[in-house]
């Protein structure tokens, strides 16, 4: 991705890849003194800890980044909260883990009162849609550090999630085939990845194009990432579908499906139908197809891998929570390679420790 | 603490307080949708979930704070993730815990290689004095949020950590008895609490003070937290000493032994040693007795509750990890109120959910 919009917006992906080889190169490097108890292999949404013989506790951290500027912009803080939770029960669910509690870190400029009861409502909004509880959590005061859009409402906000599994019931893509079908869950926007590139397209927030329908480019880029946790906990709970893998399509869009662990390709012949807000984005700047694939989930937020026979059964479960989700293609022979109608993606692989 | 000079140099620590009382209050009126998991009520270091009938799960999240401006402004990347652990496994170990895993979060304002390579060092010997795994973790760039200090070396550092506890063992105060003693254990230096007021009290960090026997302002500010987990897991596995409470010594110095969940007072007659680092920050600015006592650990890091008769006991087994454990104190039945030579302080009680 050199040379990409991206890097021109002010992230550059390819430097920030090396720093995070790096840095996880370090950490994997720790020796605890005692057996480790990680059970999965770096480079999936969440890990897993082994509490027994039985018992695993998944774990995974994720922050809303630069979405916190849209906020700020528009003064609305009561969403960003529902996109904290989103963005790590979403991870925590990927594994088949169910998630049980969040721990949120704020970093202020100022800890403005009416400010950080907004941003409690929208915790708590995603915390009852996701069925978890947030038993702590930190608030840091650091006007030194952080910026404000405008100051000093500046704010960064992170998650730490924990759920539960039993290790004999892990989802970690093992059990892939080719032959397999991927279901595609609809998202709500540009969920909380791409918003820096997204901002660069637009110099006005408070714009209403035509294509977005009467909601302000501001609006349509704040609306809060959807949770997947119910449908997918009622999906795995279902004796008669087996789920074999389990996506949460973020940053890299559709090449997440290469972080499943299984030696395959991904097919996507009939991908969900792409939301006009990124029509609207690719429209205002010079970007390319294969960046806007990477960078956006473009309208599939979520994806679950089936075997063929249960996609109707899956479909069934899925549809009591969410509208339009669809079969979306095969997984194939090809390993590596995510094919989509215009274009051939691949490669890249996640290492667990994300970067966004 | 209003006028204080915490907010003179730039934290307002009222405001805080109240706009953390306004995120609790919303936070914990999350309805799950189910029984809550929950153990402890809010105000301890860490909250514990019941994961069934016998084993809970600690969680707790801090971060290293204004330190690291101290770390970008040396050029020193290779301790804060140090402290960024010592203030995670510090809080876990409180409610009797063993700290298994932490997932590191790191925002930067550019992902320098040889920046983040310097910060997993650190987190790599936090983690092996700890004798924890760090399973997953975020490295979010996010150059329009973070300010470098200078540019771009910004970044914020912060963990969240999970330990196990069988629930009949949980440490939380409520056995404390009048009487009870008290042994502190020393701290390195700042730790990461303070570090704003501890800057505003110097102008150069190169200058070498004779009170510092050598070095710099700004080497003794880094100095890493002391991590205190050997000691306090060795104190616990001892069946001859009856550990009552356990207080880490963080924002709001001594009156932490507050947090514990006991009715009751402590007398603080015999205080370790102050550091040097801190008369040297009371000479060099109008900063009341009272606010260094409420910012600092002024020398002591953490403290252990334990009965009068097993404080022998206890010194030996802290002393195999830490020099200049000593019996700093007694429990009184003066409830809310700690008892200094120089000072009586009350009531303030953190709310679980902490402010720094």
């Amino acid at each position: 991705m050199s040379e990409s919009a991206y890097a021109g917006a002010g992230v550059d992906t390819d430097r920030a890849g090396q720093a995070l080889a790096g840095l996880v190169s370090v950490l994997t490097g720790i020796d605890p003194g005692r057996e480790r108890r990680t059970v999965l292999g770096s480079g999936h949404y969440a890990n897993i800890l082994a509490l027994d013989a039985d018992t695993g506790i998944a774990l995974s951290t994720d922050g809303v980044g630069s979405k916190v500027i849209i906020a700020e912009q528009l003064g609305r803080f009561d969403t960003v909260g529902i996109d904290c939770i989103a963005m790590n029960v979403n991870d925590i669910i990927c594994v088949g883990a169910e998630p049980l509690a969040l721990l949120d870190y704020i970093a202020v400029e100022q800890a403005d009162p009416d400010m950080l009861r907004e941003i409690a409502i929208g915790l708590k909004v995603g915390a009852e849609l996701a069925r978890i509880e947030i038993p702590g959590g930190e608030l840091a005061q650091l006007p030194e550090l952080i910026r404000g859009h405008p100051s000093p409402y500046g704010f960064d906000l992170v998650g730490a999630c924990f759920g539960t599994i039993a290790l004999d019931a892990v989802i970690s893509g093992s059990r892939i085939e080719p032959g397999d079908a991927v279901i595609g869950i609809p998202s709500s926007g540009v969920h909380s990845n791409g918003l820096t590139l997204a901002r660069s397209a637009f110099e006005d927030l408070s714009e209403r194009p035509d294509e977005l329908g009467g909601a302000t480019v501001g609006e349509t880029l704040l609306e809060p990432t959807t949770i997947y946790v119910r449908a997918v906990m009622d999906l795995i709970a279902s004796d008669a579908i087996d789920v074999r893998g389990l996506a949460h399509i973020t940053s890299g869009g559709l090449l997440n499906l290469l972080r499943l662990e299984a030696a395959v390709g991904y097919l996507i012949d009939a991908p969900l139908p792409r939301l006009p807000i990124f029509a609207l984005i690719a429209s205002r700047m010079t970007v390319e197809e294969a960046e806007l694939l990477e960078v956006f989930n473009l309208g599939c937020g979520f994806c679950c891998v089936v075997p063929a026979s249960d996609v109707d059964g899956a479909l069934e479960v899925i549809s009591a929570h969410h509208d339009g989700a669809a079969l979306i293609g095969s997984v194939t022979d090809r390993c590596g390679m995510v094919e989509l109608p215009y274009a051939r993606l691949s490669g890249r692989k996640d290492s667990g420790f994300s970067a966004a």
